[in-house]
């Protein structure tokens, strides 16, 4: 059994962390941290695992996090920095379900989260945890960084349109839309059922921290320039996270290989799902799944390709992808644990 | 492996069970029907199937269901009564998620439902689903009809408190609110989002077809006249139910007592949850899981007792009961296919 | 022209009130304050008032309210008795949306509200503002006591059964749901979107503050002893309010009379509407509107009788139901302003 | 008095007419067709209209249309081209909410809706009803074709970049997102609360009516040939329309220039809002209300400037543009009973 730590397990990501974790049969979770809650019993706060998750949460000072097989932080960025070379050197894995180890250029990590990087030592070593494009770094990982939300989305939409070199990489277009709960569990007034419910808007669309992200990440699959206009929006939803991605075709191809693109680059991925082109993917066929759905289409069979993509921004988009890290990083078949079929209605 | 047919696969108790059963470790699914979608692949009606369930929908004369061990009945009321007389012949367990044999009284039923029994020799037969209340009867049972989602929270609710004789039971009253998957996957102006999407209404107050069920049900576990008023209304979110039940205490009992009630009536049961006295459990913490939680409460301490029941109508309201059952009749671990966890959020 | 101040117009019934008063005709909007939020232009932090309310937000130190000729205090309890004294002595009339003069007896308040009453040589003096039931001493008054949200919908639905001396005075049960925007615009956990999406719970039910404003208020049209249990219940919805109510019937009557009691008592209000025997109000038919809707139904045609209440908890239960009051202390006709059309769907 | 006809009023624009015209003080409400429904009070249909609308609908053949002055068609399209003939002919104004007349080629609007056209001598004479950017000729109308909702946002949002020659008029990207009302009152499974709600998807990606709508009337204001990619989507909300629009910029020009080309666009328009540039507007900000916002970004100050656009798809997407147009036919104050504001929460 894989003795597992939660550091910050208030927060959205924590909790669908123990969702996943305490049903999986390989975990036992150890130990779960929360500086403000300590000796809360976690069913207390998520009545949801009354029964199920007997631990309460733990002070960080009061509990040994060494003494776990690894360590997931499900924190604001800036946490994991600070603790991970201790884990580490102890020997213990580490999963950042935050930005600190994603973007392997120090200053556009400072610049971009307007924060000094404390353990610039481990940036190198961390892996960028989507599977997908990564699978064998992080099998043999010990530091991941698990891919933002949006990102995921943006690089498996795109990716094999770049791979390819059939459209124009510096001019790409991502229309995102996520669930309220990306919007984290904080006492704010904007994510107030009354303010977003029944209601639709943009934000960040002057710039957001996830574009140096994905850019970077795009990067690797192109000689070309990427360019990328990222547009947020806030759905009132729960969870769900659905991209419209735009590019421009620079080369002549068919609907059909632009379709076996995406098939045969996903032919052997258990989590993404490539529908039959034309298709109109819809959250809800991800909710509480690790699953990434995605369909293809070519308006009035002009020169731009749209590529649809669905997650649920809780799982595939976070949770369930660093549980399917955690799987590849001890040997473990990617899906265990993570076989649960979404819910819907 | 316990080979299922499911007639009525395209509602949503239907897709609920394939859900359910997809996973289930010990259920190979075999056949499901649909007159009007004959060929169509489960998949491409709920593409949260996609690659779980390879089945296409079958009209039901082109399907054998006596190849199979147990049949669901996810179908409106009036189905299973005309089929299962053959199935059980046939020696394939029958569980009805309708009304078919919910109620005992012939008369009664034809009343209610204004349709004429057609195998009134069954009636007696059949076995009500409750594990709850009726555990060893539904492990020999072949024919189970599977209570109606208002009917398990009314009785799980008020069933201890008329069985310990402290309440008036001529003065029952259950003020019940449903999410709108409650009404069915019908094409219905009704519950259109844009007619029931920020807006709370009553239903069926003057008089509704789940209170004779509830009535003789209640009336096995106390020898006063059960008198019962339940109200239902339709709450503006997909699933969940809580009943909100209230009943005139006639002796004098301690809140502890009354605690205790519940306590020891659940103790040994793995999907009630009684939480502690003075609780409001929420909707969401049961959200996809087979769970119903329930607390008590005596406004300002005076002589009424005021139980709050929440479940997943879907699940603990539907399709999970009719799993349970399904366990129990095949002498398997009660829980089995039923361990995960709601999601929350 | 009337000069009108708000004290406290950052939450959701002061913004409610700019909406109607921006375009009453008989209205100048002079004041608006927020201590935090001094030197804000109103139509910054609501933008649905861009272009139609031209006033900044000041700091309650920065205006002088007395150049109004009505206050109304939009503010959490406790506010408006510290500054209702001074303004009164200016000939300014003032109107309290919140709890500070509703209850007659000091020591209940207090006892309720759990602080101490720092102006009680006014409580006499204040009008309880339903206009209903009070309509003349509202216009004679100086001072209003805006009734709560959820005491206006149990006492126009209980009052005409009390009058007649039908039902069982101590045995009334309230089983009330409120749309979110009831709990405010503060910046908490258990109202975002994430947690009460999608989600219904009770809340206050071992004992809640409204309860003693009602029981008051109940008691003044019986001389049996009122006793009253009311569980509210957030609904996901944005606003709205919906109150079943149920009541033992105590003497022989026929549905018909039933149905004239609350015809006649309504028939010259033109804010309340009563449906047809046996309705089912919908919230929506309320939102946005000044209108109360009720209806009565008999479940089984036994002795219980149960009203169904709807209202927009922000406009018949709070902001439009205290320009109902500034128009009739005012002289005005008593619809002024208030005629719009609920917003459906 | 304006005497109004509404041909099919039982939809969702039909009711948002009512609700506005219903408090127009110069309209006088004189028949409201439905074949269906003939017979039926209003109000029995819309509870909210209960004692402002008195009016039953009339089956088509009971009612001179002939004696109103102007007659509004809330139906779907190929109803107005039938009848408008005749209305005309008797010197009754018409406004089409449907798409009959919004094509000015016949072979287009023929293969966009599939139907031939009934009344092609007419298509020449009808106004396109969007007053901002037609107010004289709708002035002079007999004829309106009211634009549809999502063709208003793309156009009052990428026009003044057209006008003003500084973007790629052959890549303009429009994804808009509405809310469910848009799909109307119709029973599909589609629709449901339960199948919409918590969901976001696409749809009509590969190709949508309002394409061809669009680019003819984006194409009077450029010489460039314009090409559209337009991607509409469904919100979980009621009412609502967000259109994320984006264009690359061809010149050199700063982002105050950009704003002041839409400043200087709207500035006696009293229903358009351009909000501070790197605004988000809100849907919310319009609900109820005939008001379209929008704000300018330029991610990163690169070469694409998006344009956010939002309105109310039943008010200004609608019903409350055809008010509009009717208070400009009959030479009234072009917003006279449109002065209501948002609701807003």
């Amino acid at each position: 059994m894989i003795k597992v730590g939660i550091v910050g397990g208030t927060g959205y990501t924590g909790v669908e962390l123990l969702r996943l974790l305490a049903v999986h049969p390989q975990v036992q979770l150890t130990a779960i941290t929360s500086r403000k809650e300590d000796g809360l019993p976690v069913a207390d706060m998520y009545p949801s695992l009354r029964g199920r998750v007997n631990l309460a949460f733990s002070a960080p000072d009061k509990v040994d996090l060494t003494q776990c097989d690894v360590v997931f932080f499900a924190t604001p960025h800036g946490v994991a920095m600070e603790q991970a070379p201790a884990l580490l050197k102890a020997g213990v894995k580490v999963i950042d379900l935050a930005a600190d180890f994603r973007i392997k250029d120090q200053a556009v990590f400072e610049k971009t989260y307007k924060i000094p990087h404390t353990a610039p030592q481990l940036i190198e070593e961390a892996v960028y945890g989507l599977p997908e494009l990564n699978r064998d770094d992080i099998k043999a990982a010990k530091l991941i960084a698990n891919p933002g939300c949006y990102p995921t989305t943006m690089q498996l939409g795109f990716v094999p349109l770049l791979k390819a070199g059939v459209v124009d990489a510096g001019n790409l277009i991502a229309d995102c839309k996520s669930g309220v709960s990306g919007a984290g569990r904080k006492a704010e007034i904007g994510i107030l059922f009354s303010e977003s419910s029944d209601n639709f808007k943009a934000y960040g669309v002057s710039g957001h921290r996830h574009t140096p992200e994905t850019v970077a990440q795009l990067q690797r699959f192109t000689s070309d320039k990427v360019g990328l206009i990222f547009s947020p929006h806030l759905v009132p939803m729960i969870r769900g996270m659905h991209s419209t991605l735009y590019a421009r075709l620079t080369k002549e191809i068919s609907n059909e290989e632009l379709q076996a693109l995406f098939v045969d680059a996903y032919k052997d991925q258990p989590f993404v799902d490539v529908m039959p082109f034309g298709s109109h993917p819809e959250t809800r066929s991800t909710r509480g799944a690790n699953m990434l759905r995605l369909a293809l289409h070519r308006p009035d069979n002009g020169d731009t390709v749209v590529v649809l993509v669905v997650q649920d921004n809780l799982v595939k988009g976070a949770s369930g992808q660093a549980v399917q890290c955690m799987n590849l990083m001890f040997g473990l078949e990617e899906g265990l644990g993570l076989n649960n079929i979404a819910l819907l209605p």
